[in-house]
């Protein structure tokens, strides 16, 4: 099964494709799609188009069979937040055009599954994305926090970490 | 010319038609998009899927040249922003997907254009929906704030309003 990891911003939206055989998790592709082009002050709705076409481009070309996006948590400013949100809808839109269940998870639930504790560092997040997906390299640390994303659903689809959503279900 | 107006929500999304003919504007349509379709808990991303594809299918039905959206206050807790954050996003990403250019104006700036002043009530903003669209009727109050942004986006678009637009540079 191939799981999409996909971690939203509306500058740069970081995707993370991952195969699930078993037991096993196997890298695919990663990368960060751009809403500005070419450097140009496009209007927000060009620069969400520019981030759906983008996400589509990868979800047509990759065939993932199941998607997760992160549930960022609310830290910054209203603005920020109602931007951050703009982008996310777009997150979840893309693969749920594409017939995609769509996971959500919070950025400590991701952490949890994937390094253990739920506030762990960006580095012991990217040391454990490595670890998980030998031979992997990340383009930008959105790429990997996607890819953390999608080990993240598939450890969730593969039930291995059931306890872990239990105690965490608030968050999830 | 015709044009677009959407008042976006997670729930409801309301949406308007008008036609500019020079100075006269005309009722074409209105209506709201629901993102729950059979009172089942669809997950969010389901949800978004549902109203992007209701501002398809109108904008398929009606072909507006132009587009806007309100750019609608942040004055929820930071979950409720977010949520707003994701439904907005869908409003900008229909009309753009069409290959329109799509405006955005703040409620205050709405209302001035509309009615004259910044803080109108929703009574007087939907008296005066009803006097410069004459024999329109709407069909929630969602429908009639997206009349008033199609409105506000035609009154700009024939620059009839360009001392307001002036004046509120720091909210349009």
């Amino acid at each position: 099964m191939r799981v999409m990891g996909i971690d939203p911003g509306l500058r740069n939206m970081g995707w993370g494709i991952i195969d699930m055989d078993g037991p096993r998790l196997r890298h695919v592709a990663n990368g960060v799609v751009h809403s500005v082009a070419d450097g140009s002050k496009a209007d927000l709705a060009a620069r969400l188009s520019l981030l759906f076409q983008g996400l589509n481009r990868v979800i047509a070309q990759y065939r993932p069979e199941a998607a997760a996006v992160e549930q960022t948590f609310v830290n910054k400013d209203a603005t920020g937040t109602l931007k951050l949100g703009q982008a996310r809808g777009i997150a979840l839109l893309a693969p749920a055009e594409a017939g995609l269940q769509v996971g959500e998870y919070a950025p400590n639930a991701v952490k949890k599954t994937v390094v253990g504790v739920g506030h762990a560092g960006k580095e012991q997040v990217q040391h454990m994305v490595r670890v998980q997906l030998p031979g992997v390299k990340f383009e930008t640390a959105d790429a990997a926090d996607a890819l953390a994303i999608a080990i993240c659903h598939a450890h969730h689809l593969q039930g291995r970490v059931m306890r872990v959503a239990a105690s965490n279900r608030g968050t999830i």
